[in-house]
């Protein structure tokens, strides 16, 4: 799709890419740290110890202010703030949301920002914000693209131009909208006026407004979650497709006292430890951070570390074919997560043709596990296996096994396959010893399909005495259904 | 109990504590790094700089190498060591565990370990493995409970003697011996020979041994889960009673190339990324870490930072009530700790003893919060309400409820409880929008209880459409049945 974005490894809808900008390569999942032109709590020179790769400042602020302006049009972006890596800039999109209107027109905002030289341009699109009636967020939409298709003729060079995607809280209309804009071939797609979904946890919304851009998107190309900048929701993001992340949070919340975790957020004053691993909270107590006179500056510290850790877990976790693990663990933070997590499962047909075919070792993590890719993928193969004669469905290895024509296994929240497969992904998964309901009603399931699909063979089930569900009696009228316990007797 | 432990909060069967030793206090739960005396990859006195309030010695070693010996017995332990905090020291019974035999008595090294300085002494116990036959595991507690009665009767001092328990996997024989050991009171309980259960993952077993254990001892005696160093297993032992941790682990593993996370374990080859925000991970890169010199002091350090990183969280989360969802995610690394989680809950009604009276908002992590002790306890005291009259079961307030006597909110995994309740804990608690089968399962029992506990009353139920659940079938025969749609076009 576009030369300046390559995809090394994949995972789920995540994946690990490269992207290319006139200063340089950027590793993708990435936070951006937002940049204030005007007060700096950490130098962005400075950023780079972190381990940010890219910046992204607002343009808008830059233009209206004369003092940064005439620097940004002598010495360049990259010579006003002092950081020669790639630079991605805002438009004044934000301050149109929060003012209603601002002082530039879309064209003098592109110009700008291709004089002073960002990497990364952004239009001056219209973020229509979540609930609007749908007449609004189809009106506003169709501003947008004018404004994004004008751009796209304006920006040709080397400098990277973004296309945000709208449509507030309709599916169909983001998909669309997608749509459009792959029509135009940016480089970069931001998914814009999602921080209203976010700072109310409306992470299953948001799933399915991630989910129905995606859709409408080439596969190839980087998406940025504008204003995402928390890492309780990275890994979530991520395993959808999303590719960058900005955080004004680090600054934000600082400057508010606010101590960022995976797991939520802290008021530092309710902090009696610091319950994490970096720099600053190796070095002080939280008492002496409370009492700190650079306090703000160390909580900016500790959130930049904590946003970059968890990046690099979730790259990490991408290597090594375990997001979805990661995003299952992350998600039970939060009660909302938990409905994101469930949400993320419902696009699993989709994540399914996005998923690599074979890779680490399945996890079981709970019920959401039985939904995952992987487990829709054997599901929809099953008509494969052709079972005849005698066919044994157990669990593991029993006595007297070998006087049966085929022996399968039955692990949930799977169902049954050829024993052979058991070291195979990804039936040599890790499932939990007590499978929870729903793993079983998968499972079930699925081996009652595979005995539907070969009528003819005849079907003895070991059951153990923990499985309790109703289709084990469904199994019953198709199979001899022996109780494990009582099969040692006979 | 004891004067020299001191309960300061205490979350599920998890607490803060004050251990006073000869040499100071110590907060926990904490880990007490284990110092080889012969080689020493970060010094002792570089210990506090990771979050170290306790070291754990073997006095064995110090005890058979004449340099070391002369060395311990005239500058004392802490002068050995360079270490002014407490110091643990162990007794040789690990070697006795893996030769077979050792060459000190229990007397000798209870002398030993008074006269060099210990601040806990530990008797030379005999460490049953699992799996033995329940005679041997028998015949072994009773000479290890005649050698800790001779500790008892020899140490009297300052300082404190530890009682380890034995009793191989049998819970009853891990209950009894504890009992036995309660009377002769030890100032610290070390729960021995666990460590094959977790190389083996055996996580479920683990759970059934600590909490046989704990039930023989006195809730006010400190625990210490001997062996066990490894932190994603921390936060599940913690909320079972343990308060004391020793870690070998960090110097074993770093000498194999390996990286500790709270989710398990990475072959430091197999890393393309460093996926943590201390302070050598956020310096070094993978490949700088792979190839530095020091490569096993990095490691070594790294593998420090993370596992005192974890306590901190688990204190905070015992200050927060919010243990239990720490516990539900951690849990989620692996399979097996799952099974370990899920067998955590069948103690809930032991859990519910300990646990306090209100904490924390409850969030809903997975079916296992079904189980947890705060669901339990609602459970036992639907005898408090009492209905009469019409009465209205709804999830959230629906039009025209006004004409009802009695309005109860319906909230899984609880059930139905007085409107009027739903800001006081537990009820003020934050669940998922789409209820687990489990979740279902436990409050629609509750609810036909509550109703059979009060048969006179009329009942209405507003269901959701989410809701699928055999039990939906039985209110329906105590209830007048309204599906949530339905009920706006009445």
């Amino acid at each position: 799709m576009s030369a300046t974005f390559e995809i090394l490894d994949k995972d789920a809808g995540g994946r690990i890419g490269k992207l290319k900008t006139p200063h340089g390569t950027v590793e993708t999942p990435t936070v951006m740290p937002v940049i204030n032109p005007n007060i700096q709590l950490i130098s962005p020179k400075e950023m780079r110890s972190f381990g940010a790769e890219i910046l992204i400042t607002n343009s808008y602020i830059i233009y209206r202010k004369e003092e940064l302006r005439s620097v940004a049009l002598q010495k360049g972006l990259h010579g006003l703030l002092g950081f020669d890596g790639p630079i991605m800039t805002d438009s004044g999109s934000f301050q149109l949301s929060v003012y209603g209107s601002v002082e530039v027109t879309n064209e003098e905002i592109l110009g700008f920002q291709q004089k002073i030289g960002s990497d990364i341009i952004v239009p001056l699109d219209i973020p229509t914000p979540p609930d609007v009636h749908y007449r609004r967020a189809e009106d506003e939409l169709a501003v947008t693209a004018e404004r994004l298709e004008a751009a796209r003729k304006f920006i040709k060079g080397e400098q990277l131009l973004a296309g945000p995607v709208q449509g507030s809280t309709y599916p169909e209309l983001r998909e669309k909208a997608a749509s459009h804009l792959k029509g135009l071939n940016f480089e970069v797609y931001p998914l814009g006026a999602v921080v209203p979904l976010m700072e109310s946890y409306r992470y299953a919304e948001l799933v399915d407004v991630i989910a129905a851009s995606k859709r409408g998107l080439s596969p190839a190309s980087p998406v940025h979650l504008f204003g995402a900048g928390h890492p309780m929701m990275f890994a979530l993001a991520v395993a959808l497709g999303c590719d960058l992340f900005d955080s004004a949070a680090y600054a934000l919340y600082a400057k508010d006292d606010r101590y960022i975790t995976v797991n939520g957020t802290y008021h530092v004053e309710k902090l009696n430890y610091l319950p994490c691993s970096c720099p600053i909270c190796s070095k002080y107590t939280a008492e002496e951070l409370k009492k700190a006179d650079n306090k703000e500056e160390l909580l900016g510290r500790h959130n930049l570390y904590a946003t970059f850790a968890e990046i690099r877990l979730i790259k990490q976790c991408i290597k090594d074919g375990k997001l979805l693990e990661l995003v299952e663990q992350r998600c039970r933070a939060h009660p909302r997560l938990l409905d994101g997590l469930k949400k993320l499962y419902t696009h699993s047909p989709w994540l399914e043709q996005l998923d690599p075919a074979t890779k680490g070792t399945y996890f079981y993590c709970g019920p959401e596990s039985a939904s995952r890719p992987e487990v829709l993928r054997f599901a929809k193969r099953l008509e494969r296996f052709s079972l005849e004669g005698s066919v044994l469905i157990r669990t593991g290895q029993i006595k007297g096994e070998g006087s049966y024509d085929q022996i399968l296994t039955f692990k949930a929240p799977f169902g049954a396959f050829p024993r052979e497969m058991e070291e195979v992904y990804p039936f040599s998964a890790e499932v939990s010893k007590y499978p929870d309901y729903e793993a079983l009603s998968t499972a079930l399931s699925n081996t009652l399909k595979l005995m539907d699909l070969n009528p003819k063979a005849e079907y003895t089930f070991i059951c153990e005495k923990e499985f309790k569900h109703p289709l084990i009696e469904e199994i019953s009228k198709k199979a001899k259904l022996v109780y494990r316990e009582a099969w040692k007797k006979e």
